[in-house]
């Protein structure tokens, strides 16, 4: 007899990504209490389901739920606002700036529209790293989706804390909400070496293991962080790093572009999770990360966006073709960053960084978090190489519906339970009260149009 | 008394990519017999105007038609077949099998989906070098796009030219069919020095000053080429085509990796036009050109995507965001090509390399070529500079509105006048059939999935 579930969804195409990377033609997927119950080709499934919904994708390709591993989801206000310019230009005269103007309003606006912004391609959860991040997690959690957050802690106030002093006070709170949450766990998340100091890295490792939390730290971004964390402290940031407690296998660190080869062997050694983020790397000009080096030591490289004012989009999509694409011709090689091993890190290693190992694959058991893509658009036509696709052509605009456990959170371009056209009005006018702020704080001269 | 059009379209946003560049808040376009008539601020052209139809678009950005400099349109049909391979098991176990298979039908199945993909991101002309090009300029034709196009000459039969002694008689018939047409200009295009020999490389340049038409080569895209043309003729490739009369005003060079200092004055003094396809030559680690020294000299250099056996995408929005942030990261500087000169690039360049200066702009007199995108989706909010939008955060799935010649090829999802679902069967059934016929000719082992 057939057993029931609440919903089947049949699709041409399954990319499983499960332990043998299996595709499933003409496949389907059952779906109960927010879990996968089964899948398998559709006639199969069909027959031994029984479901209270059923929706045919028809010509459509089935993929676990991609993972963001590095983000600061309100920065989508931001996004745009200067570009082009030398970094610490970029960083003082107008992202800081901006930054400190950033309300609680603001701070939910962008982090909404960054939610809508991801699901539109296929991203159902993400790692976050910001300022007031309260404001943040609450706003992900009336959108539904899956994040590993964490306040931003720095040697120097912010708008998330006034009072350097109570950072871990803060972090201990925030964590303390969420603890036990389906969707939402708490990450400890000193901002980096280089704008804390080593007594508060040392507390942060302390804190996160009392409690038993992930760690997000800034890593070896670039050759400016190694040399100022030498001149501050004699070494570099990743043995810095090590002698506080951070490296450890609930590690998360974002980056690592600037490592040697001790450094990574340290990095695999202890299990750390790194977060690669090409297109802001580029973008910000800070360096190529050792990618194929680190891998084949088998070091876990996820990746990530980093904030829509360094990149400038959330889309896992586009990070995973510039991967490819940059590290092929870093090393002069066509056959380096295979589409495999680039959606493996977009999904199961984006989920191990993440610290939620049953996350991106699609095997029974695991939570429904996937997304759907329609196959008939010109860009993915025909379909010789699914995985081929999926890295190199595919923009995640072909995304048609996007589940996070088991709930539709964005279906052909509308989002459930937002009221989208206010979100886009509001982030106008913020934008434009941020951009009228900085620009009446600077010369003239200084600023954009 | 107001002045009578065709149309007048509206917005809140046109990238007019005039002389200075200029940007019209709430602007309006009037287009009469195929050319704009006028734009400016919307109530002042509606004051002056009086159309047959108007449409406002609304939260909306104009923009010019985007320009593909350089691609080979039927490849889509091998888009995804074979990635990852070292460049010449790729080529010889993979795209030339499938290539000796193309039919007449395929290459105008391919020519179309290639149109559909670039008129659905904003591409209204392109310019095209591929096979059996007459198959593909009338499938071009059908659709209505604009295009440069031209046979592969080769110093080898083709499945365009059974005897490689008939290439300039087909290229001088294809030529003259093409003469006096509005949308279709005709390149006398040798394939690139390593496929021809200088007997070839001398009779193009001899025919595209007699029918005084442009020329288009493959020029200078890896050390591999280079090395193999000093082998063969005990010179570089740039000097090549210059003792062989190639190097004119009139000639697009696609590629220009490997170049040297006095190879690119020399590009410069001769006013050669340069495409640069940076996706391409990313996947296939063909090496980066030296773009910002190209800029320096004055070399007009604009963008193409390659064919999209190479890239996989025909999408200039991809490779604007590639192009800064690969030159931006080769040279350790995040102020290296700033946004409005890759937005020129995609646009004023790629109509002056393809000979055609009235387009890439929004001027009066021009024809309307343009593209129309939907400011309200996520990754365009909030908007603080348009230019910064188009390169680093828009992905061409925002075009909402594509016209060619004052004629809307593309609208919402739509082709008029293309049974869209067809093609994507027909596509998709030769897709398979390319794939399995190579499969069949190659060691199991040796193909992909």
């Amino acid at each position: 007899m057939a057993r029931s579930c609440d919903l089947i969804l049949s699709a041409s195409c399954i990319v499983t990504q499960n332990d043998q990377r299996e595709v499933i033609r003409d496949g389907a997927l059952a779906v109960t209490d927010g879990r996968i119950a089964a899948l398998g080709p559709r006639g199969q499934l069909e027959t031994e389901w029984r479901a209270a919904e059923r929706r045919d994708l028809g010509e459509a390709l089935i993929l676990p739920g991609l993972i963001n591993a590095h983000t600061h989801a309100p920065m989508t206000l931001l996004r745009g606002l200067a570009d082009d310019l030398p970094l610490m230009e970029w960083l003082t005269e107008h992202i800081f700036p901006c930054e400190a103007k950033l309300t609680t309003a603001m701070l939910e606006v962008g982090t909404t529209l960054a939610c809508a912004e991801m699901l539109a391609c296929g991203i159902t959860a993400f790692a976050d790293m910001y300022l007031n991040e309260t404001a943040i997690y609450r706003a992900v959690d009336r959108l539904g989706l899956r994040a590993l957050v964490g306040e931003g802690i720095f040697a120097f106030p912010s708008i998330g804390c006034a009072d350097p002093a109570h950072f871990l006070d803060l972090a201990r709170s925030q964590a303390e909400e969420l603890a036990g949450h389906e969707r939402l766990r708490y990450a400890v998340s000193p901002h980096a070496v280089y704008t804390t100091n080593q007594d508060i890295l040392e507390g942060c490792a302390l804190l996160a293991e009392e409690l038993d939390l992930p760690i997000q730290i800034h890593l070896a971004e670039s050759k400016e962080e190694t040399a100022r964390c030498l001149e501050m402290y004699g070494c570099r940031p990743v043995e810095l790093c090590r002698r506080s407690g951070l490296l450890t296998p609930r590690t998360l660190a974002a980056h690592g572009v600037d490592l040697n080869n001790a450094e990574m062997d340290l990095l695999a050694l202890t299990g750390v999770s790194l977060a690669h983020n090409p297109r802001s790397n580029m973008k910000l000009a800070s360096g190529v990360s050792p990618l194929p080096t680190l891998l084949d030591r088998g070091c876990n490289v996820a990746l990530g966006t980093d904030g829509a004012a360094s990149n400038n989009r959330l889309n896992i999509f586009y990070e995973m073709s510039a991967c490819a694409m940059l590290h092929k011709i870093q090393g002069r090689n066509p056959a380096l960053l295979p589409a495999q091993t680039v959606l493996d890190m977009a999904t199961r290693n984006g989920a191990l960084a993440l610290g939620w190992p049953e996350l991106g694959r699609l095997v029974p058991g695991v939570p429904a978090d996937l997304a759907a893509m329609d196959l008939t658009r010109p860009g993915l036509v025909p379909l010789h190489n699914p995985v081929s696709q999926l890295v190199y052509a595919a923009g995640g605009d072909e995304v048609r519906l996007t589940m996070v456990a088991g709930r539709i959170l964005y279906e052909d371009g509308r989002f459930p339970g937002l009221d989208y056209p206010a979100l886009v009005k509001e982030a106008k006018d913020m934008g434009l009260e941020l951009r009228t702020t900085v620009a009446a704080q600077y010369a003239p001269g200084k600023t954009r149009p």
